[in-house]
Protein backbone atom coordinates (compact mmCIF):
# COMPACT_ATOMS: atom_id res chain seq x y z
CA UNK A 1 0.00 0.00 0.00
CA UNK A 2 1.79 3.40 -0.84
CA UNK A 3 1.10 6.66 0.00
CA UNK A 4 1.26 9.77 -2.39
CA UNK A 5 3.85 11.45 -0.36
CA UNK A 6 6.55 10.92 -2.51
CA UNK A 7 9.76 12.36 -1.70
CA UNK A 8 8.44 13.30 1.91
CA UNK A 9 8.16 10.76 5.10
CA UNK A 10 4.70 10.63 6.61
CA UNK A 11 4.77 12.36 10.09
CA UNK A 12 4.67 10.41 13.34
CA UNK A 13 1.40 11.38 14.12
CA UNK A 14 0.52 9.82 10.69
CA UNK A 15 2.21 6.64 11.70
CA UNK A 16 0.46 6.43 14.76
CA UNK A 17 -3.35 6.82 13.41
CA UNK A 18 -2.40 4.94 10.47
CA UNK A 19 -4.16 6.86 7.59
CA UNK A 20 -3.13 7.25 4.24
CA UNK A 21 -3.35 9.70 1.66
CA UNK A 22 -4.74 7.58 -1.40
CA UNK A 23 -5.85 11.09 -3.84
CA UNK A 24 -4.06 14.89 -3.68
CA UNK A 25 -4.63 17.26 -6.54
CA UNK A 26 -5.25 20.50 -6.49
CA UNK A 27 -8.23 22.01 -4.36
CA UNK A 28 -8.83 18.16 -3.42
CA UNK A 29 -7.16 15.50 -1.41
CA UNK A 30 -8.24 12.26 0.17
CA UNK A 31 -7.53 9.95 3.02
CA UNK A 32 -7.87 6.36 3.94
CA UNK A 33 -8.12 5.06 7.51
CA UNK A 34 -8.90 1.49 8.28
CA UNK A 35 -10.31 1.47 11.28
CA UNK A 36 -8.84 -1.23 14.84
CA UNK A 37 -8.51 -1.24 17.98
CA UNK A 38 -6.07 1.83 18.73
CA UNK A 39 -8.66 4.41 17.20
CA UNK A 40 -11.68 3.00 19.50
CA UNK A 41 -12.88 5.41 22.65
CA UNK A 42 -14.35 3.85 25.62
CA UNK A 43 -18.02 3.41 23.99
CA UNK A 44 -16.07 1.24 21.27
CA UNK A 45 -16.54 3.11 18.64
CA UNK A 46 -13.88 5.51 16.52
CA UNK A 47 -12.80 8.73 18.82
CA UNK A 48 -13.44 12.07 17.78
CA UNK A 49 -10.51 12.92 17.95
CA UNK A 50 -9.29 10.51 15.23
CA UNK A 51 -12.25 11.92 12.81
CA UNK A 52 -11.10 15.42 13.77
CA UNK A 53 -7.40 13.96 13.29
CA UNK A 54 -8.70 13.19 9.84
CA UNK A 55 -10.77 15.98 8.87
CA UNK A 56 -7.89 18.84 10.03
CA UNK A 57 -5.16 16.33 7.90
CA UNK A 58 -6.73 15.91 4.62
CA UNK A 59 -7.77 20.11 4.96
CA UNK A 60 -4.29 20.82 4.62
CA UNK A 61 -3.50 18.21 2.27
CA UNK A 62 -6.29 20.06 -0.28
CA UNK A 63 -4.68 23.54 -0.01
CA UNK A 64 -0.76 22.40 -0.12
CA UNK A 65 -0.61 20.21 -3.76
CA UNK A 66 2.92 20.87 -4.95
CA UNK A 67 3.56 18.92 -8.02
CA UNK A 68 7.32 20.25 -8.40
CA UNK A 69 10.25 17.77 -7.33
CA UNK A 70 11.81 18.51 -3.99
CA UNK A 71 9.21 21.22 -3.01
CA UNK A 72 6.70 21.32 -0.36
CA UNK A 73 4.10 23.74 0.55
CA UNK A 74 3.02 24.35 4.11
CA UNK A 75 -0.35 25.71 5.82
CA UNK A 76 -1.59 26.23 9.50
CA UNK A 77 -5.06 25.78 10.55
CA UNK A 78 -6.54 28.82 12.63
CA UNK A 79 -10.03 27.46 13.28
CA UNK A 80 -11.95 24.39 12.59
CA UNK A 81 -15.54 23.29 13.47
CA UNK A 82 -16.97 20.18 13.12
CA UNK A 83 -20.07 18.26 13.11
CA UNK A 84 -20.60 14.45 13.96
CA UNK A 85 -22.99 12.72 11.99
CA UNK A 86 -22.32 9.25 12.65
CA UNK A 87 -20.26 6.76 14.34
CA UNK A 88 -18.05 3.73 13.15
CA UNK A 89 -17.16 0.72 14.68
CA UNK A 90 -14.90 -0.55 12.27
CA UNK A 91 -14.32 -0.80 8.39
CA UNK A 92 -12.43 2.07 6.01
CA UNK A 93 -13.20 6.01 6.61
CA UNK A 94 -12.96 7.80 3.53
CA UNK A 95 -12.06 11.77 4.08
CA UNK A 96 -11.84 14.12 1.14
CA UNK A 97 -10.72 17.96 1.69
CA UNK A 98 -12.04 20.41 -0.80
CA UNK A 99 -10.60 23.96 -1.36
CA UNK A 100 -13.72 26.28 -0.58
CA UNK A 101 -11.89 30.31 -1.40
CA UNK A 102 -10.97 32.74 0.79
CA UNK A 103 -7.96 35.25 -0.15
CA UNK A 104 -4.21 34.68 -0.57
CA UNK A 105 -3.24 33.60 2.12
CA UNK A 106 -6.05 32.64 4.41
CA UNK A 107 -8.24 30.54 2.90
CA UNK A 108 -10.82 27.78 3.46
CA UNK A 109 -11.48 24.10 3.27
CA UNK A 110 -14.55 21.92 4.02
CA UNK A 111 -14.16 18.14 4.58
CA UNK A 112 -16.20 15.40 5.20
CA UNK A 113 -16.05 11.84 6.48
CA UNK A 114 -17.55 8.56 4.91
CA UNK A 115 -17.89 5.05 5.87
CA UNK A 116 -16.37 3.25 2.86
CA UNK A 117 -18.61 0.40 2.96
CA UNK A 118 -21.47 1.68 3.83
CA UNK A 119 -21.53 5.38 2.67
CA UNK A 120 -22.79 6.56 5.69
CA UNK A 121 -21.79 10.38 6.33
CA UNK A 122 -19.80 10.40 9.54
CA UNK A 123 -18.49 13.71 9.95
CA UNK A 124 -18.11 17.00 8.25
CA UNK A 125 -16.00 19.85 9.13
CA UNK A 126 -15.18 23.60 7.58
CA UNK A 127 -11.58 25.45 8.67
CA UNK A 128 -9.99 28.39 7.92
CA UNK A 129 -6.09 28.09 7.17
CA UNK A 130 -3.11 30.20 6.75
CA UNK A 131 -0.38 29.49 4.48
CA UNK A 132 3.36 29.52 5.93
CA UNK A 133 5.32 32.22 4.36
CA UNK A 134 5.96 31.42 0.52
CA UNK A 135 3.33 28.91 0.23
CA UNK A 136 0.92 30.78 -0.88
CA UNK A 137 2.51 29.94 -4.26
CA UNK A 138 1.64 27.00 -6.03
CA UNK A 139 5.17 26.17 -6.09
CA UNK A 140 5.55 25.94 -2.60
CA UNK A 141 9.14 26.14 -0.88
CA UNK A 142 12.10 24.25 -0.90
CA UNK A 143 11.42 21.14 1.44
CA UNK B 1 1.75 8.38 37.37
CA UNK B 2 -2.06 7.09 38.32
CA UNK B 3 -5.23 7.73 36.37
CA UNK B 4 -8.43 9.22 37.72
CA UNK B 5 -10.35 6.66 35.38
CA UNK B 6 -10.57 4.28 39.03
CA UNK B 7 -13.26 0.97 38.23
CA UNK B 8 -12.78 1.67 34.23
CA UNK B 9 -9.48 0.77 32.29
CA UNK B 10 -8.57 3.74 29.78
CA UNK B 11 -9.96 3.60 26.70
CA UNK B 12 -7.59 2.23 23.40
CA UNK B 13 -7.12 5.29 22.28
CA UNK B 14 -5.97 6.98 25.53
CA UNK B 15 -3.02 4.55 25.29
CA UNK B 16 -2.57 5.33 21.75
CA UNK B 17 -2.32 8.91 22.51
CA UNK B 18 -0.86 8.86 25.81
CA UNK B 19 -3.04 11.73 28.30
CA UNK B 20 -3.58 11.24 31.67
CA UNK B 21 -6.81 12.63 33.53
CA UNK B 22 -5.69 14.38 36.24
CA UNK B 23 -8.58 16.63 37.82
CA UNK B 24 -12.16 14.99 37.55
CA UNK B 25 -15.38 16.51 39.60
CA UNK B 26 -18.60 17.78 38.17
CA UNK B 27 -18.79 20.49 35.18
CA UNK B 28 -14.72 20.26 35.36
CA UNK B 29 -11.91 18.37 34.23
CA UNK B 30 -8.39 18.18 33.17
CA UNK B 31 -6.06 16.17 31.14
CA UNK B 32 -2.53 15.78 31.02
CA UNK B 33 -0.07 15.06 27.90
CA UNK B 34 3.72 14.98 27.71
CA UNK B 35 4.71 15.81 24.08
CA UNK B 36 6.74 13.23 22.17
CA UNK B 37 7.51 12.15 18.55
CA UNK B 38 4.77 10.51 17.70
CA UNK B 39 2.24 13.29 18.24
CA UNK B 40 4.12 15.79 15.56
CA UNK B 41 3.33 16.63 12.31
CA UNK B 42 5.36 17.37 9.16
CA UNK B 43 6.45 20.52 10.51
CA UNK B 44 7.51 19.22 13.72
CA UNK B 45 4.95 20.83 15.99
CA UNK B 46 2.08 19.08 17.74
CA UNK B 47 -0.62 17.87 15.33
CA UNK B 48 -3.51 19.57 15.46
CA UNK B 49 -5.10 16.33 15.78
CA UNK B 50 -3.93 15.89 18.74
CA UNK B 51 -5.45 19.13 20.41
CA UNK B 52 -8.65 18.37 19.04
CA UNK B 53 -8.64 14.97 20.30
CA UNK B 54 -7.29 16.64 24.25
CA UNK B 55 -10.49 19.28 23.88
CA UNK B 56 -13.04 16.73 22.92
CA UNK B 57 -11.74 14.46 25.49
CA UNK B 58 -11.57 16.77 28.18
CA UNK B 59 -15.23 18.36 27.34
CA UNK B 60 -16.28 15.28 27.47
CA UNK B 61 -15.55 14.33 30.81
CA UNK B 62 -16.41 17.61 32.68
CA UNK B 63 -20.01 16.81 31.65
CA UNK B 64 -20.07 13.16 33.19
CA UNK B 65 -18.36 12.75 36.16
CA UNK B 66 -19.74 10.06 38.22
CA UNK B 67 -18.75 9.57 41.97
CA UNK B 68 -20.55 6.48 42.44
CA UNK B 69 -18.79 2.70 42.13
CA UNK B 70 -19.16 1.03 39.56
CA UNK B 71 -21.51 3.87 37.27
CA UNK B 72 -20.85 5.71 34.73
CA UNK B 73 -22.19 8.58 32.72
CA UNK B 74 -21.55 8.81 28.76
CA UNK B 75 -21.72 11.75 26.56
CA UNK B 76 -21.27 12.07 22.75
CA UNK B 77 -20.12 14.89 21.03
CA UNK B 78 -22.48 16.94 17.81
CA UNK B 79 -20.39 19.48 17.23
CA UNK B 80 -16.91 20.86 18.38
CA UNK B 81 -15.11 24.41 17.41
CA UNK B 82 -11.76 24.88 17.20
CA UNK B 83 -9.53 28.02 17.36
CA UNK B 84 -5.62 26.94 17.16
CA UNK B 85 -3.62 30.27 19.11
CA UNK B 86 -0.45 28.71 19.25
CA UNK B 87 1.83 26.21 18.57
CA UNK B 88 4.19 23.19 20.93
CA UNK B 89 6.95 21.36 19.92
CA UNK B 90 8.05 19.46 23.36
CA UNK B 91 6.71 19.90 26.88
CA UNK B 92 3.30 19.18 28.78
CA UNK B 93 0.21 20.03 27.27
CA UNK B 94 -3.13 20.82 29.90
CA UNK B 95 -6.18 20.92 29.07
CA UNK B 96 -9.07 21.57 30.51
CA UNK B 97 -12.77 21.37 30.06
CA UNK B 98 -15.54 23.40 31.99
CA UNK B 99 -19.48 22.43 31.47
CA UNK B 100 -21.03 25.92 29.93
CA UNK B 101 -24.73 25.43 30.37
CA UNK B 102 -27.37 23.93 27.56
CA UNK B 103 -31.05 21.73 28.63
CA UNK B 104 -30.91 18.49 30.17
CA UNK B 105 -30.08 15.99 27.59
CA UNK B 106 -27.74 18.33 25.19
CA UNK B 107 -25.34 20.39 26.92
CA UNK B 108 -22.33 22.43 25.98
CA UNK B 109 -18.64 22.73 27.23
CA UNK B 110 -15.70 25.02 27.00
CA UNK B 111 -12.37 23.91 26.92
CA UNK B 112 -8.97 25.13 26.71
CA UNK B 113 -5.16 23.88 26.10
CA UNK B 114 -2.34 25.56 28.09
CA UNK B 115 1.51 24.87 27.69
CA UNK B 116 2.21 23.68 31.40
CA UNK B 117 5.62 25.25 31.21
CA UNK B 118 5.16 28.71 29.89
CA UNK B 119 1.25 29.09 30.86
CA UNK B 120 0.76 29.96 26.76
CA UNK B 121 -2.62 29.62 25.41
CA UNK B 122 -2.17 26.96 22.52
CA UNK B 123 -5.93 26.09 21.57
CA UNK B 124 -9.50 26.65 22.48
CA UNK B 125 -13.28 24.73 22.16
CA UNK B 126 -16.29 25.45 22.15
CA UNK B 127 -18.77 22.30 21.95
CA UNK B 128 -22.35 20.57 22.58
CA UNK B 129 -22.84 17.24 23.29
CA UNK B 130 -25.67 15.22 24.10
CA UNK B 131 -26.22 12.46 27.39
CA UNK B 132 -26.57 9.09 26.10
CA UNK B 133 -29.95 7.27 27.84
CA UNK B 134 -29.84 7.70 31.35
CA UNK B 135 -26.74 9.48 31.47
CA UNK B 136 -28.04 13.05 31.93
CA UNK B 137 -28.54 11.43 35.69
CA UNK B 138 -25.44 12.75 37.73
CA UNK B 139 -25.92 9.29 39.09
CA UNK B 140 -25.58 7.78 35.69
CA UNK B 141 -25.79 3.88 34.11
CA UNK B 142 -24.09 0.57 35.31
CA UNK B 143 -20.54 0.30 33.94
CA UNK C 1 -42.56 39.64 -5.18
CA UNK C 2 -43.88 36.67 -3.13
CA UNK C 3 -42.91 34.78 -0.92
CA UNK C 4 -43.37 30.89 -0.18
CA UNK C 5 -44.41 30.94 3.46
CA UNK C 6 -47.67 30.87 2.29
CA UNK C 7 -50.07 30.20 5.41
CA UNK C 8 -48.01 31.78 7.73
CA UNK C 9 -47.05 35.34 8.32
CA UNK C 10 -43.26 36.25 7.68
CA UNK C 11 -41.66 36.52 11.54
CA UNK C 12 -40.59 40.32 12.21
CA UNK C 13 -36.78 39.65 11.81
CA UNK C 14 -37.70 38.64 8.48
CA UNK C 15 -39.20 41.73 7.68
CA UNK C 16 -36.42 43.58 9.48
CA UNK C 17 -33.35 42.45 7.66
CA UNK C 18 -35.66 42.15 4.15
CA UNK C 19 -34.82 38.35 2.38
CA UNK C 20 -37.67 36.74 0.74
CA UNK C 21 -37.63 32.49 0.94
CA UNK C 22 -37.29 31.90 -3.16
CA UNK C 23 -37.38 27.92 -2.83
CA UNK C 24 -38.57 25.74 -0.32
CA UNK C 25 -38.69 21.68 -0.39
CA UNK C 26 -37.76 18.64 1.36
CA UNK C 27 -33.79 18.83 2.58
CA UNK C 28 -33.07 22.29 0.75
CA UNK C 29 -34.44 26.09 0.83
CA UNK C 30 -32.67 29.15 -0.77
CA UNK C 31 -33.23 32.37 0.56
CA UNK C 32 -32.83 36.27 -1.40
CA UNK C 33 -31.67 39.34 0.18
CA UNK C 34 -31.34 42.52 -2.03
CA UNK C 35 -28.50 44.44 0.00
CA UNK C 36 -29.16 48.36 0.87
CA UNK C 37 -27.69 50.87 3.50
CA UNK C 38 -29.73 48.81 6.53
CA UNK C 39 -27.17 45.85 6.21
CA UNK C 40 -23.64 47.46 6.60
CA UNK C 41 -21.25 47.53 9.06
CA UNK C 42 -18.96 50.47 9.30
CA UNK C 43 -16.78 49.51 6.99
CA UNK C 44 -19.20 49.79 4.68
CA UNK C 45 -19.92 45.94 3.98
CA UNK C 46 -22.57 44.01 4.50
CA UNK C 47 -22.04 42.86 8.94
CA UNK C 48 -21.52 39.68 9.44
CA UNK C 49 -24.11 39.54 11.32
CA UNK C 50 -26.44 39.45 8.11
CA UNK C 51 -24.21 36.40 6.74
CA UNK C 52 -25.00 34.56 9.67
CA UNK C 53 -28.84 35.82 10.04
CA UNK C 54 -28.97 34.45 6.44
CA UNK C 55 -27.36 30.89 7.03
CA UNK C 56 -29.04 30.37 10.02
CA UNK C 57 -32.05 30.70 8.43
CA UNK C 58 -31.94 28.89 5.34
CA UNK C 59 -30.54 26.25 7.79
CA UNK C 60 -33.64 26.27 9.53
CA UNK C 61 -35.88 26.60 6.35
CA UNK C 62 -34.12 23.23 4.72
CA UNK C 63 -34.52 20.46 7.59
CA UNK C 64 -38.30 21.53 8.12
CA UNK C 65 -40.06 21.87 4.79
CA UNK C 66 -44.21 20.57 5.02
CA UNK C 67 -46.63 20.61 1.91
CA UNK C 68 -49.35 19.98 4.63
CA UNK C 69 -51.79 22.99 4.61
CA UNK C 70 -52.07 24.84 7.86
CA UNK C 71 -49.00 22.55 9.42
CA UNK C 72 -45.57 23.10 10.56
CA UNK C 73 -42.61 22.22 11.36
CA UNK C 74 -40.02 23.66 13.80
CA UNK C 75 -36.49 23.19 14.65
CA UNK C 76 -33.88 25.12 16.80
CA UNK C 77 -30.19 26.10 16.62
CA UNK C 78 -27.98 23.89 18.73
CA UNK C 79 -24.38 25.33 17.37
CA UNK C 80 -23.97 27.12 13.93
CA UNK C 81 -20.37 27.77 12.57
CA UNK C 82 -19.88 30.18 9.93
CA UNK C 83 -16.33 31.23 7.76
CA UNK C 84 -16.10 34.05 5.83
CA UNK C 85 -14.67 33.94 2.64
CA UNK C 86 -15.76 37.25 0.77
CA UNK C 87 -17.40 40.78 1.38
CA UNK C 88 -20.59 42.28 -0.76
CA UNK C 89 -21.40 46.37 -0.85
CA UNK C 90 -24.35 45.69 -3.18
CA UNK C 91 -26.46 43.09 -5.32
CA UNK C 92 -28.23 40.11 -4.26
CA UNK C 93 -27.06 38.03 -1.96
CA UNK C 94 -28.27 34.29 -2.41
CA UNK C 95 -28.11 31.78 0.47
CA UNK C 96 -29.07 27.88 0.08
CA UNK C 97 -29.06 25.57 2.88
CA UNK C 98 -28.77 21.56 2.56
CA UNK C 99 -29.97 18.93 4.75
CA UNK C 100 -26.57 16.87 5.53
CA UNK C 101 -27.96 13.76 8.02
CA UNK C 102 -27.85 12.75 11.64
CA UNK C 103 -30.23 11.32 13.30
CA UNK C 104 -34.00 11.07 13.80
CA UNK C 105 -34.61 14.30 16.45
CA UNK C 106 -30.73 16.42 16.15
CA UNK C 107 -29.91 16.65 12.65
CA UNK C 108 -27.15 19.11 10.33
CA UNK C 109 -27.43 21.47 8.05
CA UNK C 110 -24.94 23.17 5.64
CA UNK C 111 -25.29 26.18 4.10
CA UNK C 112 -23.93 29.45 1.61
CA UNK C 113 -24.19 32.27 0.63
CA UNK C 114 -22.94 33.40 -2.56
CA UNK C 115 -23.25 36.96 -4.17
CA UNK C 116 -25.80 36.70 -7.00
CA UNK C 117 -24.08 39.06 -9.78
CA UNK C 118 -20.94 37.54 -9.46
CA UNK C 119 -21.05 34.37 -7.94
CA UNK C 120 -18.61 34.70 -5.54
CA UNK C 121 -18.70 32.41 -2.94
CA UNK C 122 -19.01 34.81 0.33
CA UNK C 123 -19.40 32.79 3.11
CA UNK C 124 -20.55 29.13 4.74
CA UNK C 125 -21.69 27.51 7.51
CA UNK C 126 -22.28 24.26 9.61
CA UNK C 127 -24.98 24.29 12.08
CA UNK C 128 -26.34 20.89 14.16
CA UNK C 129 -30.35 21.58 14.93
CA UNK C 130 -32.71 20.01 17.19
CA UNK C 131 -36.22 19.41 16.46
CA UNK C 132 -39.25 20.69 18.55
CA UNK C 133 -41.36 18.34 19.72
CA UNK C 134 -43.23 16.72 16.80
CA UNK C 135 -41.38 18.59 14.21
CA UNK C 136 -38.86 15.69 13.17
CA UNK C 137 -42.25 13.97 11.51
CA UNK C 138 -42.66 15.07 7.95
CA UNK C 139 -46.10 15.74 8.60
CA UNK C 140 -45.46 18.54 11.49
CA UNK C 141 -47.43 19.99 13.66
CA UNK C 142 -50.56 21.97 13.59
CA UNK C 143 -49.52 25.60 12.89
CA UNK D 1 -28.76 56.67 26.66
CA UNK D 2 -25.09 57.48 25.20
CA UNK D 3 -22.70 54.90 23.14
CA UNK D 4 -18.87 55.06 23.62
CA UNK D 5 -18.61 54.91 19.91
CA UNK D 6 -17.73 58.68 20.58
CA UNK D 7 -16.15 60.39 17.09
CA UNK D 8 -17.58 58.03 15.05
CA UNK D 9 -20.96 57.46 14.22
CA UNK D 10 -22.89 53.84 14.63
CA UNK D 11 -23.44 51.74 11.37
CA UNK D 12 -26.37 51.46 9.89
CA UNK D 13 -26.41 47.88 11.17
CA UNK D 14 -26.26 49.05 14.59
CA UNK D 15 -29.63 51.72 14.22
CA UNK D 16 -31.61 48.47 12.50
CA UNK D 17 -30.95 46.00 15.34
CA UNK D 18 -31.01 48.41 18.34
CA UNK D 19 -27.23 47.69 20.35
CA UNK D 20 -25.44 49.87 22.65
CA UNK D 21 -21.86 49.55 23.04
CA UNK D 22 -22.10 50.26 26.63
CA UNK D 23 -17.70 49.54 27.65
CA UNK D 24 -15.06 49.38 25.56
CA UNK D 25 -11.57 48.89 26.83
CA UNK D 26 -8.84 47.24 25.60
CA UNK D 27 -9.02 43.34 25.41
CA UNK D 28 -12.83 43.55 26.56
CA UNK D 29 -16.25 45.20 25.03
CA UNK D 30 -19.46 44.93 26.00
CA UNK D 31 -23.01 45.50 24.17
CA UNK D 32 -26.43 46.11 25.36
CA UNK D 33 -29.66 45.31 23.63
CA UNK D 34 -33.21 45.64 24.61
CA UNK D 35 -35.28 43.14 23.21
CA UNK D 36 -38.11 43.89 21.37
CA UNK D 37 -40.76 42.70 18.43
CA UNK D 38 -38.60 43.19 15.92
CA UNK D 39 -35.60 40.73 16.96
CA UNK D 40 -38.49 37.98 17.12
CA UNK D 41 -38.32 34.88 15.15
CA UNK D 42 -41.45 32.94 14.07
CA UNK D 43 -41.41 30.92 17.46
CA UNK D 44 -41.80 34.66 19.19
CA UNK D 45 -38.29 34.45 20.71
CA UNK D 46 -35.03 36.24 19.51
CA UNK D 47 -33.32 35.20 16.11
CA UNK D 48 -30.59 33.33 16.63
CA UNK D 49 -29.35 35.72 14.00
CA UNK D 50 -29.39 38.62 16.15
CA UNK D 51 -27.65 36.38 18.99
CA UNK D 52 -24.94 36.12 16.19
CA UNK D 53 -24.51 39.88 15.73
CA UNK D 54 -24.28 40.80 19.04
CA UNK D 55 -21.27 38.20 19.37
CA UNK D 56 -19.73 39.20 16.22
CA UNK D 57 -19.66 42.75 16.81
CA UNK D 58 -18.54 42.36 20.44
CA UNK D 59 -16.15 40.51 19.57
CA UNK D 60 -14.93 42.81 17.23
CA UNK D 61 -14.90 45.92 19.17
CA UNK D 62 -13.13 44.13 22.20
CA UNK D 63 -10.13 43.40 19.30
CA UNK D 64 -10.46 47.07 17.93
CA UNK D 65 -10.21 49.36 21.07
CA UNK D 66 -8.26 52.46 20.43
CA UNK D 67 -8.07 55.68 22.91
CA UNK D 68 -6.76 58.47 20.27
CA UNK D 69 -8.80 61.03 18.82
CA UNK D 70 -10.13 60.70 15.41
CA UNK D 71 -8.21 57.26 14.99
CA UNK D 72 -9.62 53.94 14.92
CA UNK D 73 -8.92 50.11 14.50
CA UNK D 74 -10.83 47.31 11.88
CA UNK D 75 -11.11 43.78 12.30
CA UNK D 76 -12.51 41.35 10.04
CA UNK D 77 -14.29 38.26 11.04
CA UNK D 78 -12.49 34.87 9.29
CA UNK D 79 -15.01 32.58 11.23
CA UNK D 80 -17.16 32.23 14.08
CA UNK D 81 -18.97 29.47 16.02
CA UNK D 82 -21.92 29.78 18.12
CA UNK D 83 -23.17 27.46 21.13
CA UNK D 84 -26.99 28.34 21.48
CA UNK D 85 -27.74 27.84 24.99
CA UNK D 86 -30.93 29.59 26.22
CA UNK D 87 -33.69 31.64 24.96
CA UNK D 88 -35.12 35.14 25.28
CA UNK D 89 -38.16 36.70 24.55
CA UNK D 90 -37.78 39.85 26.01
CA UNK D 91 -35.34 42.11 28.87
CA UNK D 92 -32.07 43.13 28.00
CA UNK D 93 -29.15 40.71 26.83
CA UNK D 94 -25.65 41.37 27.70
CA UNK D 95 -23.11 40.36 25.27
CA UNK D 96 -19.25 40.31 26.34
CA UNK D 97 -16.21 40.06 24.35
CA UNK D 98 -12.70 38.96 25.62
CA UNK D 99 -9.38 38.71 23.37
CA UNK D 100 -8.39 35.44 23.89
CA UNK D 101 -4.53 35.96 22.05
CA UNK D 102 -3.50 34.51 18.83
CA UNK D 103 -0.38 36.04 16.36
CA UNK D 104 -0.39 39.86 15.51
CA UNK D 105 -2.32 40.32 12.85
CA UNK D 106 -5.01 37.26 13.07
CA UNK D 107 -6.06 37.23 16.80
CA UNK D 108 -8.89 35.21 18.79
CA UNK D 109 -11.89 36.49 20.91
CA UNK D 110 -14.49 34.68 23.25
CA UNK D 111 -17.84 36.40 23.53
CA UNK D 112 -21.30 35.42 25.20
CA UNK D 113 -24.55 36.52 26.05
CA UNK D 114 -26.48 36.76 28.98
CA UNK D 115 -29.86 37.80 30.12
CA UNK D 116 -29.39 40.86 32.16
CA UNK D 117 -32.14 40.28 34.09
CA UNK D 118 -31.71 36.27 34.95
CA UNK D 119 -28.22 35.64 34.33
CA UNK D 120 -29.00 32.99 31.93
CA UNK D 121 -26.16 32.69 29.51
CA UNK D 122 -27.91 32.36 26.13
CA UNK D 123 -25.11 31.96 23.96
CA UNK D 124 -21.60 31.63 23.63
CA UNK D 125 -19.22 32.00 20.20
CA UNK D 126 -15.50 31.92 19.42
CA UNK D 127 -13.73 33.65 16.77
CA UNK D 128 -10.55 34.45 14.48
CA UNK D 129 -9.92 37.57 13.53
CA UNK D 130 -7.44 39.65 10.86
CA UNK D 131 -6.79 43.05 11.53
CA UNK D 132 -6.86 45.17 8.28
CA UNK D 133 -3.48 46.87 7.27
CA UNK D 134 -2.43 49.34 10.25
CA UNK D 135 -4.61 48.25 12.69
CA UNK D 136 -2.49 45.63 14.79
CA UNK D 137 -0.78 48.44 15.71
CA UNK D 138 -2.84 49.83 19.03
CA UNK D 139 -2.77 53.57 17.85
CA UNK D 140 -4.68 52.40 14.77
CA UNK D 141 -5.40 54.38 11.73
CA UNK D 142 -6.98 57.62 10.71
CA UNK D 143 -10.99 57.58 10.65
Amino acid sequence: MTDLLDGEPPSAYQDLLGYRLSRWEDGLAELELVVDARHRNRAGVVHGGVFMSLLDTVSGFCLTFCPLPGRVRRAMTLSLSTSFLGQAQDGTLLAVGRMRGGGRKIVAAAAEIRHRETGALLATSEGMFKYRPGCDDPDGVPL
